[in-house]
C-alpha cells in the first residue's frame, strides 16, 4: 500500500498521476480537512472532494476543483435569491455536498460519508480524512481572522498573512485507518502541496507527525515550490507568515523530522547539490505536471525512487 | 384585500389567473402545508413554492411545478450517488429549498423563510403557510401508511385509499395573519383545489374553519369536480375514502357550513339547478384552465361575484 498526504490542486494532480501508474486499490489518500467549511447549509469538504472527483475520473481538469462538464444554475438561482456566491459550487457537485450532510445529520462520520460517495462514485482507492473531528484553518490578516476559504476563495489570497491557526487540531484524534495507512505503507508521498494550509493541517494532527517519523517506509515529498515561489496557489505567503523559507531549503527544513527524500525541480539543481550533505536527501526532476503525461512520468519518477521493485514490470496505464 | 386558501396545480392556476386581473399587492394565499416532506435533507414545501413560483412569473407552465426552463443535474448525479430520485427537484428550484432550510435551520419560521424567499424573487403578494407548526397529510392505502408525496409522486397515486389523516393538524395553529386575512377580506376565495388534501389540511388547523364560518365577507369557491371526475390528479378516490361524493354535490356539502358560492362547470349546470334551494348558490361557466386567458376570464368571473364593485373599471391586465 502507498499512501500519499495531500490537499489541493497541486495534491489531486499528483493523486491522478498515480492512479495512472498504480493499481488504484494500492492507494490510499490522506486529505486534509481545514479548508471544511458550511455553504448554503451543507458541509463542504473541498480537498476531500478533489481527491474524490479525481479517482472517480470526473474531476475538471480546467478549474482543477469540482466535476468536468458542471453546470452552475443552482448557484446563479442562490445569487438571485441574496444568497453568497463567491464560493462556487456546480449543479452536480452539489449532490455531493447535499449527501454528506445527510450522511453526518443522521450520526454518520466524515470518513463514513467519504468511504460511502467515493464507492458510489466507482472510487477503488482508500480517501481518509485527516480527522473526523473538525479543524479549522483560519488565516489571520490585517482584514481580519478568515476562514482558509474566505482567505483563499472569497478575498482571492491577497490579503498580508499575520498569523496561521488550526483551530480544534490539538483537541483532534486522527481518523480511523490514518496512523495505521502510515506505519504499514510501502512508502509514504507528500503531495506537492502547500506546507502550510495544506499538509500543516495533517501534520497539525497529533500523532501523525509521530507516525511519520516513526514508519519504515520511505517519505517522499514533492516540493510545491520552484525556485523562490510556488508553482500555484498562496502557499509563498503562507510560508512566509509561518517562517518557512520559500524554496526547497525551507521546505526541506519544514519536514525535516521524517522526510527522506524531497523532490525538487531541475531549476534548483544547484541549491539541491549544497542542500546535499544533509537529510532529506534530494532528488531533481522536472516537476511541473501540465499534462496526463506529465502527471504519470512525475508518479513513475516517485514511484522508482521510493519503491524501485514496484516497477519492475511495466503497469498497463489506466485512462 | 382578497385572500384565497389553495393548493396543488388547481390551485396555483387560479392563483396565475387572479394575479392577472387584480394587483398583486392585492392578493394573500393561505396555502396547504400538509404535502411539506424532508427531501434529500432539505425542508420542501411543494405547494408554497408553486404559488411563489407562480406570483413570481418563474412557475413550469408545461410541469405545473418547479421553475420555467429549469434543468435537473444534480438529480441525475444524486441517482448516481444511489439516493433516490422520484421527487424531481430541478437545479434552480433547490435553491429554493436550501434557502428556506437554512432559514428554518437558524430558528425562522416557515412564514419568516417563506415572505424572505418570495420578496427576494419580486413576489408583491402574500403567501401564508397555513401553519408555521408541522402538519403532515398521511394516506392510508392497502400498501402501508403513506406520506401525501410517497402517494402522489413515487407511487402516481395508485393505491386504494383507505383512509386520509392530517398528523399534527389537532395541535397546530394557524399561522400568524391567517386568521385576520380570513376575517378581515374583501373576498375568501377556495381555488379549485383537491378539497381532501389541499384544502383539507387547512380547514383541519383548528381556528381556520372558524375563521370562514365567522367571516363578513363572501367565500367563493371553483369546483374541483367536472360531472363525476376530478379536473386533474387524485381527487375522486381521495373523497370518495372521506365519505364525500365525487360531484360539485360533494363539494358543497363539505364546505356547506362557511361557502356563499360555489363555482361550477357548465357540464353540471343541471344539477346545479337541482341544488339551488340549499346554500352555497352555484354558478355555472366554463371552469377548465387551459390558457392564460381562461384563467383570467375565470378570475374576473369570480371576482364578478364575489365584489362586483372591483372590476367597475378595466384594470390593466399584467403579463
Amino acid at each position: 500500500v502507498i499512501t500519499i498526504l495531500t490537499g489541493g490542486t497541486g495534491g489531486a494532480k499528483f493523486v491522478d498521476g498515480l492512479r495512472r501508474v498504480v493499481p488504484p486499490e494500492e492507494l490510499t489518500i490522506i486529505v486534509n480537512t481545514g479548508d471544511d467549511h458550511e455553504w448554503w447549509g451543507l458541509y463542504v469538504s473541498p480537498d476531500v472532494d478533489s481527491i474524490t472527483y479525481v479517482l472517480a475520473n470526473m474531476l475538471s481538469n480546467e478549474r482543477g476543483w469540482g466535476v468536468r462538464g458542471d453546470t452552475f444554475h443552482c448557484l446563479q438561482a442562490m445569487k438571485e435569491l441574496g444568497e453568497p456566491a463567491w464560493f462556487s459550487v456546480g449543479d452536480r457537485d452539489l449532490a455531493t455536498h447535499l449527501l454528506r450532510t445527510k450522511l453526518l445529520a443522521e450520526g454518520r462520520t466524515l470518513s463514513d460519508a467519504t468511504a460511502h460517495i467515493s464507492q458510489k462514485l466507482g472510487v477503488r482507492s482508500r480517501i481518509l480524512p485527516m480527522s473526523d473531528m473538525r479543524v479549522d484553518t483560519h488565516v489571520d490578516t490585517p482584514a481580519g481572522d478568515l476562514s482558509f476559504e474566505e482567505y483563499f476563495v472569497k478575498r482571492r489570497y491577497q490579503d498580508p498573512v499575520k498569523a496561521v491557526r488550526f483551530v480544534g487540531a490539538a483537541e483532534a484524534v486522527p481518523a480511523d485507518g490514518v496512523l495505521e495507512a502510515i506505519t504499514s505503507a510501502q512508502a509514504v508521498f507528500l503531495a506537492p502541496s502547500n506546507p502550510v494550509t495544506s499538509i500543516g493541517p495533517i501534520l497539525a494532527v497529533p500523532g501523525i507527525r509521530e507516525a511519520l517519523k516513526a514508519t519504515s517506509a520511505p517519505v517522499v515529498a514533492i516540493s510545491p515550490i520552484i525556485g523562490k515561489a510556488a508553482v500555484s496557489g498562496p502557499a509563498a505567503g503562507l510560508m512566509v507568515a509561518q517562517g518557512i523559507e520559500v524554496s526547497i531549503s525551507g521546505v526541506a527544513a519544514a519536514y525535516s523530522d521524517f522526510l527522506d527524500v524531497l523532490i525538487a525541480d531541475l531549476a534548483d539543481s544547484a541549491l539541491a547539490e549544497s542542500l546535499a550533505s544533509n537529510r532529506p536527501q534530494v532528488h531533481c526532476t522536472d516537476i511541473l505536471m501540465r499534462t496526463a503525461e506529465d502527471k504519470a512520468r512525475i508518479a513513475r519518477t516517485v514511484l522508482t525512487l521510493a519503491l524501485p521493485e514496484i516497477l519492475a514490470e511495466p503497469a498497463a496505464e489506466a485512462q
